[in-house]
């Protein structure tokens, strides 16, 4: 099967570095196809870039030409996901939802470690709205932005250990999540560290994906993700400054 | 003082509707400008428009030139107003939570009747986020798409006259709220015909836009709506098929 | 149009220092008239003197002998809303859900700043059966009595502005609510010393009330604010010491 | 021990049939003291009634000059428990709660049959602030006013039956909670027709006060009951048209 | 009328103690029979334990050949008492839930003071589940294990006195629950050095089943508590290694 | 990989059925261990037999005497499934959770249909406490025994169907969970004749766990499913007639 995986910036050292990741769980068989969106932020971190990462993404995949079995967003937090799953049939799978529900299966309460203080609040209500919530013990923030990670990787992760040890002993968490698509790869010295189980967004949604396409299981289409109406569109898609189209940049 | 109040979709005919309902409760010395987005959907109905709408609301409040004390998300149910919180110091007012809070203020619950059923979710998500919801007694579907609105209003005004009764007699709603930006005007036709207070979202968003701004309220700026960081964008704000930059038109 | 202001305690200074706020913000063209009740409390401060507050405020309203258009209760967190709906066609705003609902308008959680701290659960209590609770971030006490805030208003701004800055650091309030109807005026002074809305109950309910009568709109008659019924009442409304019946003090 | 049972109403005949409910269910060694209010209304049926009841209910106890072991509330869903808890240190208990703390040791969900349909709000509410509202099926009114019940019991039974039915059929009710202190007595004509638990709100405070007081259990003083601070009040107590203060009558 | 206790581990001192407490509590008339488990754990302190003696609990009050009136669970937060109420018609009384019920009546929130943390989960999710848990402060554990409270109550008591004052300062708890069957008869050492009511469960329990009992209220068999369905079992009950059948000790 | 598949009744036939169902859509690689409990009812429905269950499934995977990487429960609604995780290291999937889950991936809302009324209540709770309830928009009752299910398939999808369109119709399901571990299997026919997905558990289940195992997740250790500690225990596990231990059988 073929999985797009989908950075929800539009840097591209992180996009290969989420593919990394990716390939390194997915099953025999499976191909990972990583892409950077067309347009956007350098790295997302609030509701504007946010918002507009939702939309990238939704005009990155539209622009893909090939055939595919299922989509990872990976960006922790963010919106779009119900977006995508109107445009397709396949299986959409957000890391921040995938890792949420993996978590649930490995302790009683989890929290998620993430960036900037001010992206708590949008992880906080995509896991409200997911229905993801009643078990989360607390969303905390490290204090790097999302290039820091990719700057430093060392600081990252004690910065990750700091704050995944006050959930632990403050807020009762038994399970930590890794609350950045950028934070891909961190799990295994994450872990190393603390003495409960680690969840990376990326590796749980690519589990996740394969296991509803092997079960053959595709969105629901009767009422929230139902097929966009046919209805006419101004000045969108847009046109790139090369005067192109969308196109997507793996 | 300058109330921005802006349409979600591309269809200049709803912008100037709402746009005169909003100058009809507006106090002497408020001026209201309508504007519609530079780019979009003629109407959004679903996920995929909302989140366009959101972007597209975002970059028509940024090109916008003039000063102003407070915008109107013009639009019911729809994403984005958190992204133009981050973007402003000024009040924004969304509709949707303008309508919910004066309806809670005349019964014990409400209920909405909105267009089609597909955009049901999308609404009590938004209701959910903002934390209106727990008085919510329903979200009703009136069968009727957003541009069925405009062209005749007669029929909308039975369709949702038809739901609302059935809110009152079956959900036990104390109130209704026209759960459409275009549904905007129809209210005295349809308190005409149902015993209950009807809300009409725009005007409930002027007078509590009018009130932030009398009282010298400001959207707060110490975590969710901070302003977003600098950054790099690529191919962002999209260029027109003209050439040009984003463009609003009122 | 005229708007009633009733204060809950019998504190005539209180009810002045609460008509001059409401007339600072008020319209052109919009009367206060500030009403004191005719027994009750000197302050109130806890759940006898609330209910007491409420059936005074009833019969003080039910008093007043000139036609009106709206009426502000401008106790926070007490009693009795819901009889002055039943009692009245025109709308009733409490300043606490006035407060809250203008500060979900401004930031993603709000924190109430009040008196003493056995007046915390009265106000948890309101805003949960208003449906306003989601987003409050804390309820804090200053630990002053009501009538302690006229004593000595530098004090009492020293004392809210503590408790404003733990809520904005420890429970991630993004908003400050002013809770008690004796700190209307101190919003100024308090603004000036933390960096987050801040948000007066007196003037929030006005322009509130303003904007309900201005949209034509009344409280709901279908069901929980259906007028009383026609009955017997045992020596009530109460005699006057005087042998009068109730009589209101502006 | 003696446990003071006060109406809310200011019918003697519904204070004795209580009374005398109460008396049966009372153990050998209990002395039960029914009270009708001083001043109110001839039957509670909205807020503006209770919340005059809740502050009858109070001035009623403080004027009663034996001493008593415990109190019960007996009007279903009215206001003013939280004020007799400040008022005294003795168990109060409200036949709301009661019926409710007991229906849920039966069955996994009870519903409430009351009188009107305008007091569904109030109990709901009531339940609500009491934290026993998640395992309530349904608040259900059979129709009939307060002093209907009494006027023609039969009637009643009839259609508190067929409310009931409607409960377990439609609501998954397990458990009947017979929701007007007026109902009293009637629950065992109820239970001879339909097949599942029915508490009477009055036996079950009576059984509730018993054991509170035989455990040595009194009110908390530490926050939300602590008892009035000491303060000035305008013209309160009421004077009676008599000219003497509030008497209970029995 | 007779009244079973059952412990939910097999140290008999543990039962004696038990039963004692609830003599003490019992009214004349009533004749408690305190029951261990004919198999199971020393103490109960996990999920493990806490199912094994669900059943061992049910297969104990199966053998008991005697009539009885209601039995009473006698262990905090521990599975089991739904199948309990399948198996007879008589009430069922679990004292985590009878003294949250009792603690409710007394203050506007409880908290639990537990022996283990591993086993605040345990509780948290049985108030949960039975819909008592909106008025939970906080769950604490004392630190304590089971069979330590028996062997230096003096420890066990100063270490409850401990957390419950940190319940009451830093959870605003305003009554204490001792939340372990082998804490009964510790309340009046507690209660002697917290100036808060403090609730045992067992005595709390022993007067809810009576008041049931005397009110001839009996479980809801339409649903939830319907008998089992005539089927096989394999190898069930237990044999016991001398051969013959589950027998209750007392 | 290994993963033991464990029945919850005692029926051998439906212990096949299920691992066929496992073995279907497991990984190559993968070794499905369908176990038998030794002990228990030949169905459950109810929560005597549930709570048996629990015992019994986990005596028999305690009692397996080989390695193995991951433990599904598949019993729908079942207890049970913490005290499993208390006993081992490595995942334990129950499919009840896995089910829903993987709906919620799927759809915004989803449905259970299962066997008897009488077993709903218990998926719902097991559903809260798993907080995975939100997004349940109904748990519906076939009306069909457990044991019916093999002797009627036809008859069984027929009824799962006309509830499965009723839960889309009545209650907006978007999705459709097969709330019984007898149902595994009927997913294709029952797909074949709904427009919405229909998710089994027991191939939700085995694409869980092995997701876990392929990312190195075990159950965290810290609280709830800490190791049970070392004590006594009387006459347990339990002799079996013939007198040897607990043997499970496949």
């Amino acid at each position: 099967m073929r999985i797009l995986v989908v950075n929800v910036n539009t840097t591209r050292s992180m996009t290969e570095a989420i593919g990394a990741r990716a390939r390194e769980i997915a099953s025999p068989g499976t191909t990972v196809v990583a892409l950077t969106p067309a347009f956007g932020a350098e790295s997302v971190e609030g509701n504007y870039e946010s918002y507009l990462a939702a939309v990238a993404v939704m005009e990155t995949v539209r622009a893909y030409a090939e055939p595919f079995d299922a989509v990872v967003q990976a960006g922790y937090g963010e919106h779009g996901r119900e977006g995508l799953q109107e445009l397709l049939d396949v299986p959409v799978v957000d890391i921040t939802e995938a890792a949420a529900s993996t978590a649930m299966f490995l302790g009683r309460s989890y929290s998620v470690v993430t960036t900037l203080d001010r992206t708590v609040p949008l992880i906080e209500d995509r896991l409200l709205v997911a229905g993801l919530h009643t078990r989360c013990a607390s969303v905390r923030a490290s204090g790097l932005g999302v290039l820091d990670l990719d700057r430093d990787p060392d600081a990252a992760v004690r910065a990750v250990v700091d704050e995944a040890e006050r959930a632990v002993r403050d807020d009762r968490a038994e399970v930590i999540v890794l609350g950045c698509g950028g934070m891909s790869g961190l799990d295994a010295a994450v872990r190393a560290r603390v003495d409960v189980p680690v969840v990376d967004g990326v590796t749980a949604a690519i589990t996740v994906a394969e296991g509803l396409v092997r079960q053959g299981l595709r969105t629901s289409k009767v009422r929230t993700f139902a097929p966009p109406r046919s209805k006419s569109f101004v000045d969108w898609p847009p046109a790139r400054r090369d005067g192109s189209g969308v196109r997507t940049t793996r």
